[in-house]
């Protein structure tokens, strides 16, 4: 039985299935639209499922299922088609996704012994296999770019811990601060992402194989020997759960989702810091794009496609989130995140490689720092408390007095230099009744931007002190984040390692 | 002055706006990241952009702008790369988005004279042409797979008109109907898709062209005569407002998800109804597709698909809600939108044409579906309403005697045949107490299926004859909707003929 | 029989249903989560549900459906019930949703008459009335107040069409515009919005009344009748269809969706201009808030609350679009839109009345305008096109030898002033091997802002009396808007005569 | 200067803000609008701004900022405000937001001593933290029910697992398997879910008070102190990271959206299963809905509100992930968060309480069960890979034999007791050319269900013996959540006892 008749080629064709329960070929809508979508995500899955099939392979092979010399013959196959170049694989939608045009290549090069691949494993779990050794391996790719970005955030910070500046709340001028720490308020979330990345890259890491679709198989293969030879830090527990996951794919979604709106909130503010009235910072001129029409123009549309992909994402989000409510065991999600969640992470991770090259060539311009300084009251808050503590007056009222101050600053009628001892007390006078005093050189102290920083020293300040301190913390955590990330890629080369001695010890 | 000298070549590269503005040419990480995700959309974008340049091109000849001999060479320069395949046409992403890539490459070929074209015309409104003329020949096709789907509706209502089955709300039986009236439910909504698609596609028939940007150019060329090149019904009013719209794309958009959402919703029930328990329906043999694993599945697959889509169609609305969320003037939403409306367009289009296959190839089990009528008591409202009306019994009474012989059908003890005057009057009884009439006749009359159905003949209502008369309308509506997209495909083949003759008019 | 026997009353407690489907009550942990939900909408609803009711009586009376007295005695209850202030009105979660509660109390006051009420009719017939009719109610007065900021729009575009200004992309200076023009920019999305919410208007114009839940009914009133009492313009035709429409409030979202973005974008560029950098404009002083611990803050907080609710209408789309992937028939998506869809209108409705204080009190000031218009070089284009025009030489070419130009401005190491046939001699030799000349008043009219902005007089253009033409077709247009309004104020005003005619005819 | 004497009163009206920087009480439109929306989270909000305002009280005290005797008097003001009921308290939007009505209530209280609390600490802060303590105290709930509801998966699971039926895939029988392995699908997310509430709720525990809005504060109280006083584990690090974190929110909605999604599946399943074509499983009465109009219903309502939640929440997300775009130290999202994610927490609470419900009440109908095995033909895996074992032929071949039997068996040609060694060699001749031979022990083991289901021992298998292990396995993991549950509990009662004591202290 080793030959299928001949007249069989003509009976049975190649659309699996055909001939058994079902008796036609695909329909061609079904072709033009499902299966030609799936093949689509060929560039993604491709490589991955060649090591899910091999893998596969072996495991059966290893557990004594395939019979001697299929065995052989039938890895060997596999191993013939790994080798094509993924441009040059014959798709045919008409038979179907992936899975089919390949099993149909396989048996054309084999013949019958291609049959053998199918046993013990639904088409849904080498898909999953090979979506997630393709997100795995993104992931991976990610948290070295977001590394990279973060000690770039890092540096940066150490930089200009000691340019001044005042902060921002609603875009107008708040607090005096420093670009050292407000660079970092962008780090912390970028370790709040790693933490979400490692916790979901966990739940990749257990592997799905041996699950005969969702009640386990009897065939006697192992397994936790298709897991060692992927690379997976163990198997899944549930075969059934493990199949059809619904909140995994959306964990996933959430750590790009996070870790680009970061991004795009500090990208925006870039974006309005380089207009000509605030003209705060600059970049590499490589970062700007000219405009056709408009010869003077030099666009910051890394911005805006940073911007722009943070909110694509959140629709990637819900396009998620709606994929998943349905009953359980329908490929209704399957079909898109294949390709739509290992898409959206090399875009991420493309994004953060362009954020770096931002953050890179980043140059303030202190000047101009200084003059939003002084156009700026930042200093209110330290001038309230300042007369609270030395009067023994509440806030609401120092508030009220200051507050006084820089409505006539801002109407022009007052320049900082005239706030005095003096002007207070009368200021005061009008307000609450009796003058409200201070110092001459506590005065003073309490309107210096530097003095001011520099009192920032609880945790979390502003102080250059305290911002050196959150740095050094930042960077201890960093190293952890990519000692980890090096297990991850030691454990998958020892994985490929033993996987081609596997593919060796049958082969040969 | 018609040459640029020869080291020009060598100090200003090809890079747009390179050695004027900008000193760099773009950065690695931005070709990687944005430029290659713009050049992605050049399979959708390249032809249209084409016909954008031509007409902006021939508008700009005929209003003098371009001198001779230079405009017949820039419009024969511009015909030669549209004669190029789009698989062919050099796509340069270290140059920027596909504009530069087109602009260096006309620049190889004829030499300086490309220069010209970019007079009077912003990138954005020479893509957003692209765009408009990509989605507008992808929503034509798509009212065309519609209506032909809508007469599918239509001819399977009427053929199924008398074809008995029970209602279905919460998927459990309701009311006694056919499944003539119940594919008509969804018929309905098709025509509701027909007028926002007709109201999507007027916005989209207003040209921008001419805009110059934001405040409009100064520059003799005529909006009216691009707009007519093109095949638009008039030029847009208002010039930064045509740029830059925000809610034309989300209203294509909600016409998709609307129009996805009603498949998706019978296809839903079709898989459900296909399932052993039910096999009320059955589908083409070429729509079912095999297990690898279980040789006795013959999978719906395709309705997980439209399920499928439809979800990921909610995502990408979110995606142009998130995107449209930033100040104006900004490609934020542009950089993505450009691909995703026309692609998420194809794959609708798709879908409407898998589900014509799905519908033109269902034959209901009639067997089956009495089985279900046997099974359920969809005739309960009847029967009550019968109640209610011979003995003049508020309907709460007469729903708790019905209500309670469902009660005893469902637990068994009872079956349909055993409910008879008598027992009614005894039922009736136990609850308030009194007897509720009814003679034989008018209880046979109210347990009838067939009967209940006939009698539905107000507005909307089941009876076959009110069935014929909703289709019969509905026919005219889909008549006047057909005779629309006509006139669209008619207004663009005479604008083709008139491209064509201009372009003839300059380049002979 | 017209009396329930006593012990009936503690054998059947008023759960509806209970006694006869149901033996038992609604579970406690339903009661705390889908009833308690579903009764939380009361105060949207129950104004609404009583109309329901009442017009629903009435036609079952006028047909004769409900025998003497019965009808006037259960006309008279409804009535009565409708008096009582919503505040009063027992919701009893414990029996249901609001239906429920009514039905219960219902009964309470008036005994078994009550139960006439439910024939004919579902709960979900009951309940999509009350919805529309208090959605319909919501969309007219936001139509009202969108149509009064439409005004303010079209007046301050008139106000400062002649105060000029650089326009902005990737809020860069681009071209030289005025504010009146910017702000036509915005005015024409809201034409648009209009033409939405009237289209969405006519589909909740179609009464869903009679629909029998599913296949219409045998019932002997009109579907007719109940539309002309609710001031609907005609009756819905297909009965399934019109009860879970899914599509129709995505379409409502759509409205509500666009409108807000169109502002957002407005607010996030008013909230940069009012920042010290810009100064561009101010605003009425209620409408900044003060930060508690920064005194001399003076916050754009209702641009960040209307960006804010753009952002969450957002995710109320999502959710609709999420809704409604189910099958058909299910009331998943009606038990969130019923109070989502109104309660968004409503909060749409403060935003448009907030953002129309917020224009109404907009203050430019021309001197920062001017400043800004000093400090960019909008007028590169237009001197590219001059140097282009006299010159005969392409745009590639001009456009660099402006954009260096620009480049020196930028760097400082030239001022406006410093432009001079002379100097472009220099450059465009430098740049291009040979002079591009020009004539002084050539030069000086194209660096001239109300020049250039007084030559856009194209369709939508700049200029001033392009601005003012824009504006009387706009205001045109908002008549017709506003007739429309007043049309359907009338309709429902007729019909709420008729329906207390109707109500008096029985009761009296 | 105690007193601010009697004129001011008139002349400083209660706006916080007005007659310092501001000169006017909010704008009408304002009032109407945003701080309507503010202050209708009310409800969420005030029981814990409370705390965090006395928190800050005592630490202002205890580090000597409040002089005595205003220390004793401001917390004795913001403790009795605290002993007012929620309803009570007087809520005036014309103020502002809460914030603002509880400084205005508090100032009439306890005179100009109500400034204090003030200083040091931004609106946003305070909010903040509430939000924080409301979300916390939710999560803390949440994990309980969700914990309740686990257990009673892990007791269905024990009771049921062997409880024999077919899996489903597409909702099409699948392969044999026991209810209890069934039900563990749902019962592994949970876990999952549980890791996810855990790694969120870590980020609530940091605390962000003392953060002085943006760069720290250099007054001399701790912010280790607010933390231990409200029970949080430790300070945040950066102060404004702290304030506006935009990934923590999503991270939360992501628990609640997974979470649902798997109940939502599950709760369709039911739902269908349910219908009387199915009717595997039952529940409690009281956990289905009468129909108003058709008495024989019994509507599994709470699968639609179980799924209907699901959908909502998918919006939920979509709203954070929208809101989150845009620059820093805006309160954008702030503004809807704070009400959106508690009340987003307590719905999911009250659906797992539901499903709780729906789970434990659940009667599988075994003959219904073992109907639907005999309709289906779930063994035809065992079946093809047993011919495959014993016959040494590839898995496509007798995937083809097995599957033309099932199509016999689908189309009523051959009944399952038809299956013999002598059809199966007959078949196969046919198809392969050679018989495939099997023995009539194997093949009768191969059809039998139990021998089926007990053969699948490999981790994660249907096998009774695994799934006891799975459910033993998951009972210590639920063990450790609830030892984690009580932790969290411990912690927070031992901060209130250490809060109540500090108020002592300073009172008394």
């Amino acid at each position: 039985m080793e030959k299928v008749p001949e007249k069989m080629d003509s009976e049975v064709p190649q659309y699996f299935g055909k001939g058994g329960r079902l008796k036609k070929s695909p329909h061609p809508a079904l072709i033009a639209s499902a299966y030609e979508h799936e093949c689509s995500d060929t560039p993604i899955l491709l490589e991955h499922l060649h090591d899910a099939d091999i893998a596969h392979g072996i495991a059966l092979i290893e557990a004594g299922v395939v019979p001697s010399p299929h065995d052989k013959a039938l890895l060997k196959g596999l191993l013939d088609l790994k080798a094509i170049p993924e441009s040059e694989f014959p798709l045919r939608p008409e038979l179907g996704d992936l899975y089919n045009s390949k099993d149909t290549f396989l048996r054309e090069k084999i013949g019958d012994v291609a049959g053998w691949i199918h046993c013990g494993r639904p088409r849904r779990e080498a898909l999953n296999l090979a979506f997630v050794l393709a997100t795995r391996a993104r992931f991976l790719e990610l948290a070295n770019a977001h590394a990279a970005l973060a000690r770039t955030f890092l540096n940066a910070a150490e930089k200009f811990k000691q340019v001044y500046m005042t902060d921002f709340t609603y875009m107008h001028p708040a607090h005096p601060t420093s670009l050292g720490h407000y660079l970092m308020t962008f780090l912390f979330p970028i370790l709040r992402d790693f933490e979400r990345l490692q916790r979901y890259f966990e739940k990749l890491n257990r592997c799905c194989a041996g699950s005969g679709s969702s009640n386990g198989s009897a065939l006697p293969f192992k397994r936790q020997r298709i897991a060692e030879l992927l690379g997976f830090e163990s198997v899944s527990t549930h075969t059934r759960d493990s199949m059809w996951q619904p909140d995994v794919p959306i964990e996933g979604m959430t750590v790009l989702n996070c870790l680009t709106m970061n991004l795009s909130r500090l990208g925006e503010e870039f974006q309005i810091w380089t207009t000509p009235p605030y003209s705060l910072v600059d970049f590499d001129d490589g970062l700007f794009r000219a405009s056709v029409i408009m010869p003077q123009k030099r666009n910051p549309y890394p911005m805006a496609y940073v911007r722009g992909l943070t909110g694509w994402l959140s629709g990637q989000m819900a396009s998620f989130t709606a994929l998943g409510k349905t009953y359980s065991g329908n490929p209704d999600s399957r079909i898109f995140i294949y390709g739509d969640l290992p898409r959206a992470t090399e875009k991420t991770i493309q994004a953060v490689t362009l954020f770096d090259a931002i953050l890179s060539t980043m140059k303030p311009d202190s000047d101009a720092m200084q003059a939003n300084v002084d156009r700026s009251f930042g200093e209110a808050t330290e001038l309230a408390e300042a007369l609270m503590r030395t009067n023994g007056v509440d806030y609401r009222i120092t508030h009220q007095i200051v507050g006084a101050i820089a409505a006539q600053l801002a109407e022009g009628g007052l320049s900082k230099s005239d706030i005095s001892p003096e002007l207070i007390a009368e200021i005061s006078t009008n307000i609450v009744g009796t003058p409200v005093q201070i110092d001459k050189t506590l005065l003073s102290k309490a309107l210096d931007t530097k003095s001011i920083v520099e009192s920032r020293t609880e945790t979390g300040g502003a102080a250059p002190v305290e911002v050196q301190r959150m740095i050094d913390e930042a960077a201890t955590e960093l190293d952890q984040v990519q000692r980890w990330i090096k297990a991850q890629e030691d454990r998958i080369t020892a994985a490929n390692a033993r996987f081609e001695e596997a593919c060796k010890g049958i082969t040969s």
